[in-house]
């Protein structure tokens, strides 16, 4: 049986995006920055179809994050535009373009129906209406004993914290300050204990895994 | 010439003291789990006469932290009850016992007007009433050198971080969520530039050292 996963950037004040998200600024002010370390690696950019890049601790982090991984599950907010909810007239597809960088299953919980949009290269996006844990459910059925990755954002990472589904939780701290935006752990005092697992060191980013579980 | 710098203990979701912070419970609901990690040390307990403890990755972070320093900085509310504001008839002489582990100079910002108090092994307490800036000009004459450290709350870090004044900040992250509390880099976004010095795996906590720079 898989393990259901979730790494994520974070500024050093807490937030896993920044204020102001929109269509034009999906990230929020400032939150193109939570991804700087990660850009410059060359496990990134080969996946993105990019060259060059370096290799340093963060290199191991991210190709072992990609292991194994069988199906996704996002929030509305990640898969679309903050407040347009108009995926209805089958327009909008995200934002990564024909040929998405998952290659697997990718269930987007949401309140809007809509059929399921086959993209190119073996990602497929599913809406899920009926909740987290149902969306749970689909992607481990999907991913058939490979792990499924919670990819963000801020406010369904903390719905499945407070529901204890999430297995692992991998931070990648930035020395970076918001100051504002969507924040991980938002009202989950005494709901979520955790175990720390491990910490990493590496070039302007600390790696930092939780084993999260209900108290 | 010295550095100023502060270690504090942190939750993974940013406070350094928990909510309904009291006279009765100085670190607020659970504060007191944001310390396990440092009293079970050898190194820590040596210091506070008490004996065994554990040898790990963290007693070199406390060694370190501890080494040439010359004088500290505090926090009213790090001094004294919440709200007392009564050190005025002179009975109140902080958390620590007649012998506080400082054994040098501790400069408390206050509004409060107080003439200085003598303890047992070299700590004395002076009130500064004329700002952060004054205190910490009063504490690097008082280190001659040596180093100066801020000793908290998380309200004088965010002042000095906002102000520029802090050279060094580690960060003791340990897996805990307080949920409410103290919030460390509260409203500094866009304020404080950070710049990762290291980072540091132990049993139960992450040590993060920053250098701060206003922005």
């Amino acid at each position: 049986m898989g393990t259901f996963r979730c790494d994520i950037s974070m500024s050093a004040d807490g937030y896993v995006a920044g204020p102001n998200q929109s269509e034009e600024n999906p990230l929020g002010e400032g939150g193109e920055r939570l991804h700087d370390w990660v850009v410059s690696l060359a496990v990134w950019r080969e996946a993105h179809e990019r060259q060059g890049g370096e290799v340093n601790a963060s290199s191991a982090i991210v190709e072992e994050a990609r292991e194994n991984v069988g199906a996704a599950v996002m929030g509305r907010n990640m898969f679309g535009p903050i407040g347009g909810g108009d995926w209805g007239d089958g327009q909008w597809k995200g934002w990564w373009g024909d040929n998405p960088p998952f290659h697997y299953d990718v269930f987007v919980v949401t309140h809007h129906a809509r059929e399921p949009v086959e993209m190119d290269g073996g990602t497929t996006f599913h809406f899920v209406t009926d909740g987290i844990e149902r969306a749970l459910q689909r992607a481990k059925a999907s991913a058939n004993g490979r792990d499924v990755v919670l990819l963000g954002g801020g406010q369904i990472i903390n719905q499945y914290l407070a529901a204890g589904l999430l297995d692992e939780l991998e931070l990648h701290i930035v020395p970076v300050l918001l100051g504002g935006g969507s924040r991980l752990f938002e009202d989950l005092g005494g709901q979520v204990g955790l175990e720390l697992a491990r910490a990493v060191d590496a070039p302007g980013v600390t790696h930092v895994k939780y084993l999260p579980r209900a108290v």
